[in-house]
């Protein structure tokens, strides 16, 4: 032990554990090609392609509350989260193995309601279910996905691979899942304060829906394929654009201007948003869990992309000096933080 | 739902849960081989290799108690068991993931720990740790670790392969890990009533080394190589002799018949399960966690191996109309059941 005072997890946060867990390893076999760092790790598979290897732990009480989680959700989405990862490579998941410990009381009935899910999207991510582990625990749930995933070495898209005037462009729109969660939330609140009462869900199913059952994006690694379009840096939007947008800044030693008015959001997010007293904004920046891809290209292939209602430019690379801003409504120059953009 | 009654997940058991929850699985993938139902999955890599994938779940209060268990041998321990699996396979394991949750009251110290036992366990079996996931628990400590190796195509060894006559090996010695479970877990019901009393663990050092560090047999998997064996089944001893036996008789529809007196056991583990009124061989059959090898070899192979002090033949493959069962010490026949031999 290197230090006389007791740090705690929460102290570090997750990327400074990981950091510190991880800073001295060395990779021995020749086929490791890049470890800990990235969306997924890189394995050699052949002279042309390479396997890709992503894992996510969902912890009940942590990343789900099942007073309104229903579980075949709950299995969709934490497929979903890995394929994400592997999309955010440029490349395609064709297997998962899925471990879960769940306390012994856990009904039967409730585990094949988490496997239709999970099955429901293998199928609809084209993933083979091919191993796994089940454990009893003392107490809540825990699922823990590995993803396997193959990419050809040509197209494996780093974050960080962007260069200085690179345009980034995000897939879809963002904030919906992060309003579908208030949604959720404001009405378990409700419930537990009065059970009778029937939750208001009506007019923000596509909300919810974002926020329990998202979908990996594996759709737009075949359209940057057909349109020729190989990325020069991408992630999946999981934290949120302002926390995302600098993992790409920083692996790829560069700074960002983004604009306010480009970030693509739905009417009804920015509709809830308001409802909410929150800045619209805001939750596009630091709502997290949208599953979108957030992607750099270099300027000669803005052509092929330009247009195509499934991409959004938003701003473009600036050098490291230039810092991270974000460009607001009435053009003023707002620098993006560590936490995300914060409102006044 | 198929059922009206509500079953527990202790009411199927792991074994009858996996088969409930993975009956209906089709392979997608034309790279998916092996699915669920052996040590590891299988996918493909090139003409002449595999992958394999494994992965294993560590639940605190229910795979390791942290009374008695230090960090830096859990860590060890976690990696071992699933580069195990990967022996299993005849395979070598060339990478890991590890997902981590934690209460976040857990200190980054304890972390350091396990990551130490981690990172040493992946220099003895020459592995990278080339991803995870972090995460904070409401409680206790969960460890989450996939394995991913590579085996030559022919060399690959199922449990389902075994034929009429083969022998029946194993590698090392059985039991030890268990008695050194007994040892720490008495000691540990010592230390609750009174703490001030030194746990007696003087004598029994082996027997806890092999409980909580214990080592994959990648040493054997060479050793196989060299001597030119490639096995007709195998399986890791995680469970004990009797169950892991059963899977390899059910998986290649043959019964057994294994030798009592051919059992391998250290002079100290006998002795130690005498001290604890317990039977030697019921130790070996029933104790598990000995992380060895058990393997079949066809009859034209056994010159190939027979007197190298690693292996030890225990018995051969017999019809399934035989049954499996063990002949005891003075020549009787008694049926191996499902939960492994019961003493009287």
């Amino acid at each position: 032990m290197s230090s006389n005072k007791t740090n705690t997890i929460a102290s570090l946060g997750e990327f400074g554990l990981i950091d510190r867990l991880t800073n001295n390893i060395n990779l021995k076999n020749t086929s490791s090609f890049l470890g800990v760092g990235d969306d997924c790790a890189i394995i050699d598979l052949n002279e042309n392609e390479s396997f890709l290897i992503t894992t996510d732990l969902l912890v009940e009480g942590v990343h789900f509350n099942l007073m309104y989680v229903p579980l075949k959700h709950l299995g969709y989405k934490a497929v979903a989260i890995n394929v994400s990862d592997i999309c955010a490579m440029n490349g395609r998941a064709e297997q998962i193995t899925v471990s879960i410990a769940a306390s012994s009381k856990f009904p039967v009935e409730a585990l094949d309601e988490l496997y239709a899910g999970i099955n429901l999207a293998c199928d609809a991510f084209h993933v083979d279910l091919v191993g796994g582990d089940m454990s009893s625990a003392l107490s809540g749930l825990t699922i823990s996905i590995t993803a396997i995933g193959r990419v050809e070495k040509n197209k494996i898209t780093l974050r960080s691979g962007a260069k200085l005037n690179d345009i980034v462009l995000v897939t879809g729109s963002l904030g919906a899942s992060y309003m579908g969660l208030q949604i959720l939330e404001r009405e378990n609140e409700v419930f537990k304060v009065n059970p009778s009462l029937q939750p208001l869900l009506d007019g923000y199913d596509e909300l919810i829906q974002r926020q329990l059952m998202p979908e990996a994006r594996h759709d737009m690694i075949d359209l940057l394929a057909e349109l020729g379009v190989i990325p020069t840096s991408m992630i999946d939007l999981s934290d949120g654009l302002a926390s995302d947008i600098f993992h790409l800044c920083e692996k790829s030693n560069l700074g960002c201007e983004l604009f306010q008015d480009k970030i693509p959001m739905d009417d009804k997010t920015k509709l809830t948003a308001l409802e909410f007293n929150m800045s619209p904004v805001t939750c596009a920046l630091n709502g997290g869990e949208d599953y979108e891809l957030l992607f750099t290209v270099k300027q000669a292939d803005f052509d092929k992309i330009v247009g195509n209602p499934n991409f959004t430019p938003i701003g473009y690379m600036t050098s490291k000096e230039d810092g991270r801003n974000l460009v607001g409504a009435s053009g003023e120059i707002i620098p993006l933080t560590a936490q995300g953009w914060k409102i006044n």
